[in-house]
């Protein structure tokens, strides 16, 4: 587990806490405060600041945060905007080195508001106090206990879900929702602006809480990437940790021109970087706290095979859909619990999974039923259906299992379906803490969530890059090549390098790259081209034009020296009609190459997370196929073959019918030498090798395109 | 709107109803039922049948169904199985001709019950009765009222939405989920066994019930595919019709040969066909009934623009992300509209859509700011989000936005965010019947599914198949071909029939067909080569050997006699190598064609649905690639664009970076008239043609496959 930061422990276990802008007035966050603190049970001490002085609940109200006694080592402020900077002074001079800014008045509305917080930053760095917020809920622990909160009581029940947020009212809707669910939270941090600590820093001290079983996180973004990625990697190695990630629309795409700069995005930038860090990534509200029920209270599954056990058939068939939806399976029962069922059970009841009693099924059928199906040894969990009971109440059927649930080393989850006739039975389930959902399709999920766990704890935790051959790379030569070229000439391109330094760039970092030289003119085309033999391919060269294919440049299988001659004055005509402005410095001339795989390797740099890695399917549908998969780069050998295994182009290059199968061991090399040229060099903010064609032995660039950053 | 068979107005509608089985033992299911009836409130005669005679909830025990005094037309019977017929034959007598057979132990249990359900629609049939069940809960109407279940109390509230199902257990959770989330039910079927009415006999009389707005189908399957898909068709153009079909995973696949059937499945199928019916599919339980509340309550929008109104940023995010991902759009504010919510709104509040008050939104502010919204020309309906607002009560903001919700012709629907705070609140939008969700998520795909709602009845209301020109079919020639193939060949052939006969059938549908004379030898190869004019192709012929490529039996682009002859040799060699017990004919020639975008067509005979139509993108990755769509077969017009429309394939034929266009109009053709050989001939189960190379004008079919039946 991670260290936690010391300057952020006041934050999580104060001696004695300082409100300022505590008030007397009932109508006014600032008392909302005040109670929240001294009825949330905080054993440290209190201390109330308000110019008015006084008494407040029992406590003395202090004019000035100097006259605070000790101990002291958290102050939270809800005061005026333009207040806070003086009062982060008076902190400083009171030895208080952790503040909570919960008022809000800043970045979130203007400029000047944005002013004043960098005023606080600054008056905050200089003194080295710590913030959360400005703008925000502040922080709350149902243990300790502690509620630095102006929200409306209740507040939540203790439990073992920690909730670290960027927005402030989805807390208050998600106390509210966690207490009428039935579940409690341990810790909740809302974090407003983050003008200082941000989601990475609260990973670590949030995860060592004891009484937190699992981490959930509504995310607007993220502030360091890779910093974000390596804590919670660590983080999620001992608790789950499960992310909302908003604005996944949000505009503000930059600019790109290659394939694999179009296809990145965002989007792909998250998955990639939550995988990488073993984070559960949500794509609903509900989903988060679904999950979180189930990985906070039910142990791990061995595998996927899931037994379901029902006392109907529709509600059955609909979990064994949501399940192999989820890409989970239907376990296959042995002959033995099939017989053992049969001993007790409706004649007429369906022994095979899922096991369906019949509607008339007891509460002792149900327990000695699931009893059975958890000693089975080719189940690995288990769903109970329980839809309103003709014949027996929910309510008994709840009391009668949950003994066999606590007995067992694998996860039961319940798909209680119903509202009022299974009242009753919720309160048990919740009170032994196991998660029930209302209808089959969520408790699925909830499995499904549980092996993605249990398979992510499986996997090696080694998450070191797979490994470069340092004597293939040449990093010196990059810099010699980018050193000599002009700025000006790359503002020309658009930023993209003349296609000599690319292929020199690329072949210093051992990428295959055919021979190709310059041809200037028609009669040098036509040397070149005997010098390499016969067929050759010709294609335009200008750097203003990234997609050669576009302007009809490119001629292929040439075949003699008459039909070089021809191409290059062709090629030049077409890409001087289709981009009269373009430069145009010639033709470049390749052997014809075999037939082979086409695939698309590159790499783009996020600006959250740097260099993104992309393979998939090549040549110029790219964009129309979409058949590509995202890592971070450098990638672990797991990511490699992840890339290999969820496109098609990666399945295909093992052989499919007659296509014969190719040199993936070059392709792995391929993608590790690329994804490291763009880690070495984060200047280069697209590098795109398409096609890479794949032969049975070795692999060889067809084109490649690399743009600067300018 | 359907006529409705007057054969089942006595379930919908019934003058006096028998009840055979009824108890004086409250804990049988036979006094559950007698209690329900007497309970529900029915107006008509309620007879109580049993053999003890005696009196029960203030009503006469009959000891024969013959001693029960008119009125009576329906008779509902829960009795042991074998005792159903003969009573069966007494409701003949007694002039019932509508009968509910509550009681399983039928075609659910095994082979003895299914040959006494046998037995019963037998009887039904010889007298002209129409059974509901057996196996099943009965019938619900809570407008007429009346209750044929026997389920614990407390039935359904009265509401707008029906549910039609096929599982018994799902009704009793549906009623007290249903009462639970505060909506009511107007019917409900539940249709057991179906030996007699089925899913789609009811949809008619259902969908007639004035208190009906909305129809939900828990649906297993359907008996009859197109009758389905008719009915279902003419009751969605009246009243949405929302299906969850479960079953999904079952197994049962039979066994395919060509990529079409391969591809094709269950799930294809009924996305078609729902999709012609214009019936709204689910994926969960859940969706069914978050659905159906927004149908069921509110108008239908004008478009896809979308306001957000909120009192704070994370979840107006959340929202905007969770409709763009649902293929709606954030509308843009007019400046009249953000000038006049600038004069109330707090100086802070953003003005551009989501429109966030901040958290002091106070219900005046949220009333006229919702107001403003509605009015906005660019907006088509609004989403208000409503975490527990920290200075006003939710109810008290409900109250206030409830007018302007009624008041509006725009879909308005609530995120209302938590559980306890917003209780008051959740009980005013119900009762307001203003669809209220807990999370944003879940409310922008409510509002999704009214604009797919909207859009479909916009959309043209000719269902008629894309005519196909008569004169360029010739079903007489087919049939010749037909019955000249005898069926030991087909037998041996797995039911492909010789590629001749292949070719003359789909000639005789117009397709588009190269010259592909078969050579048996070397010698005549290389003479039919003579007459094509080189370059041409060579492909190994045999019945038994589909994928020609697969066995590496093709040959392209020979240019002369010689290269022609040792064509010949290397594929026969090659295929008699790869399956030695194949027949080989020799091989097929053809002229080599132009480029041009290779696609596949293709048909299968669905079990249920009957003929589908697939398209997309060719060649020997079409399995890979899943680039393929279907739909019913003949399509419409329409399904035809929708093809061309979601396939990479079809959108590329349009052309695409230096991809030249290609000829649309021939892709048309060829899907029509292919889907009508289909139609015409059912017994061909699979037809294939792949590729089918579509050039700037034209297209042909340059490998083509067809399995009979066999």
């Amino acid at each position: 587990m991670n260290t936690i930061d010391p300057s952020l422990i006041p934050f999580f276990a104060p001696q004695g806490v300082a409100i300022v802008g505590a008030s007397h007035d009932p109508t006014k966050l600032g008392y909302g405060l005040s109670r929240n603190l001294v009825q949330s049970g905080y054993h440290g001490a209190i201390h109330f600041v308000n110019i008015r002085g006084g008494r407040l609940l029992g406590h003395p109200v202090y004019t000035h945060l100097a006259e605070v006694p000790d101990p002291v080592d958290l102050a939270v402020l809800l005061i005026p905007a333009p207040s806070v900077p003086q009062i982060l002074e008076e902190c400083a001079l009171r030895d208080i080195r952790a503040v909570i800014i919960a008022a809000g008045g800043f970045r979130e509305t203007n400029a000047q508001g944005a002013a004043l917080e960098a005023q606080c930053t600054q008056i905050a760095q200089a003194h080295g106090i710590r913030l959360i917020g400005p703008n925000c809920i502040g922080l709350l622990d149902t243990h300790l206990p502690i509620d630095t909160t102006f929200l409306s009581p209740p507040g939540p029940t203790p439990g073992d879900v920690a909730f670290i947020s960027h927005s402030g009212a989805i807390c208050a809707a998600v106390i509210d929702w966690a207490r009428g669910q039935g579940f409690g939270l341990s810790r909740l941090v809302s974090l407003g602006n983050q003008a200082d600590v941000n989601e990475t820093d609260v990973l670590a001290p949030v995860a060592a809480d004891p009484h937190t079983r699992v981490l959930t996180l509504y995310l607007e973004g993220v502030s360091d990437g890779r910093r974000f990625v390596e804590q919670a990697r660590q983080v999620a190695r001992i608790k789950p940790v499960i992310a909302l990630k908003v604005g996944r629309f949000a505009s503000g795409q930059r600019a790109v021109a290659s394939h694999t700069g179009a296809l990145a995005g965002q989007e792909n930038a998250f998955n990639a970087a939550f995988r990488r860090a073993g984070v559960i990534r949500v794509d609903t509200s509900e989903e988060l706290f679904d999950w979180a029920r189930a990985l906070a209270w039910c142990p791990l599954p061995y595998g996927r095979r899931v037994a379901i056990l029902t006392n109907s058939g529709g509600p059955g068939v609909t979990a064994a859909d949501a399940l192999e939806a989820q890409g989970l399976a239907l376990a296959s029962l042995t002959e033995e619990t099939k017989a053992a069922l049969r001993e007790f059970l409706d004649p007429s009841a369906s022994l095979h999974n899922p096991v369906d009693m019949l509607a008339g099924a007891s509460p002792q059928q149900y327990a000695n039923s699931l009893r059975l199906l958890l000693a089975d040894p080719g189940v690995d969990s288990a769903m109970v259906i329980l839809p309103p009971p003709p014949m027996h109440t929910a309510g008994g059927i709840a009391k009668a299992i949950i003994p066999v649930i606590f007995t067992a080393d694998k996860p039961v989850v319940i798909a209680l379906m119903g509202e009022r006739l299974i009242q009753e039975a919720v309160e048990y389930f919740r009170a032994a803490r196991i998660p029930d959902y209302r209808f089959p399709e969520r408790a699925a999920a909830a499995l499904a969530v549980l092996v993605q766990r249990a398979e992510s704890l499986q996997r090696t935790a080694n998450h070191e890059p797979a490994a470069v051959n340092p004597e293939s790379i040449d990093p010196g030569a990059v810099r010699s090549v980018l050193a000599q070229h002009p700025s000006q000439e790359l503002q020309k391109s658009g930023g993209f390098l003349h296609p000599d330094a690319a292929t020199q760039i690329l072949r210093a970092y051992g990428l295959p790259l055919p021979y190709t030289p310059l041809a200037e003119n028609a009669e040098q085309a036509v040397r070149y081209a005997n010098e390499l033999g016969y067929p050759v391919v010709l294609k335009v060269a200008s750097p203003d034009i990234p997609h050669k294919s576009d302007v009809d440049g490119v001629r292929l299988n040439l075949q003699d020296s008459q039909a070089v001659y021809q191409a290059f004055d062709q090629v030049t005509a077409n890409a001087r009609r289709a981009q009269p402005e373009a430069r145009l410095l010639g033709a470049h001339l390749q052997r014809m190459l075999p037939e082979g795989q086409d695939v698309i390797i590159g790499t783009v740099q996020d600006r959250q997370f740097g260099a993104l890695l992309m393979f998939g399917s090549g040549g110029v549908e790219v964009e129309g196929l979409k058949d590509v998969e995202f890592c971070l780069a450098p990638p672990t050998p797991e990511e490699v073959e992840r890339l290999l295994e969820k496109t098609w182009a990666g399945r295909k290059l093992r052989g499919y019918r007659h296509i014969p199968p190719a040199d993936l061991e070059a392709v792995r090399s391929a993608l590790l030498q690329l994804a490291q040229l763009a880690v070495d060099f984060p200047e280069l903010s697209e590098i795109e090798i398409n096609p890479l064609r794949v032969f049975s032995q070795g692999a060889c660039a067809l084109d490649a395109r690399i743009r600067v950053a300018i």
